[in-house]
């Protein structure tokens, strides 16, 4: 598994699009929205693994849940795998647990998994594999 | 800049390097203990960037004040830069605040310096440079 990208999420992205800009010397190259997350995403490249900024659509998205509860702050660590479904029955039988063992369509053209926090240390992991 | 690693926050590396191996599928390649920061470190390859596994060395340690306050989970996001003073600078310029200016030894053969979340979206970040 490769470190696909990480996950924060921010209030604004009109705010934290221009901090992190700066902070990384560069521009975001890509902004998508996914609907069914609740999320409007913003991705920046640093290496073979990605930053993604999350500000929530609406303020039923998870995104506005986090930030109530914890504030702004990293939200998720992205694997990338070669056989999304290969992983899920692997971990199952190595005891995770996953909020949803169905895999939904994300951002940046993925299909995607979360295994959920209790059984993996309070760190919310997404898998993800490139759509074919 | 690249993401260099990620690190955890862990009560227990015997439980959790247990718990990652599982989840990666792989082994920690590497042990390390930076008593002046406080740390027992495990390190995973996850392709370019790295997870860190970070166990509180005594009660003093950010890692145990860390747990406390917000239990288990992501510590910080790490960024590999070549010349850690021209960044420091840089980022200075920039208007950002960093915990100390004065880079420090860190594990992994790395000099490193933090910013400070509050200017940085709640995210602690740490810069690092191999030693040369």
């Amino acid at each position: 598994m490769k470190l696909e990208h990480i996950g924060l999420a921010v209030q604004s992205l009109g705010v934290s699009d221009e901090l992190f800009t700066r902070l990384l010397g560069k521009e975001s190259y890509k902004k998508e929205t996914v609907e069914r997350e609740g999320v409007v995403t913003s991705f920046y490249a640093t290496g073979e693994s990605k930053i993604e900024l999350l500000e929530a659509s609406n303020s039923d998205s998870p995104i506005s849940k986090f930030i109530e509860k914890r504030g702004e702050g990293i939200h998720h660590l992205a694997f990338g795998v070669e056989d999304l479904n290969y992983e899920i029955d692997r971990l199952k039988k190595e005891g995770f647990v996953f909020i949803s063992e169905e895999p939904k369509e994300g951002a940046d053209n993925k299909l995607v998994v979360f295994l959920h926090p209790k059984s993996t240390n309070g760190v919310l992991i997404e898998l993800c594999q490139e759509k074919r």
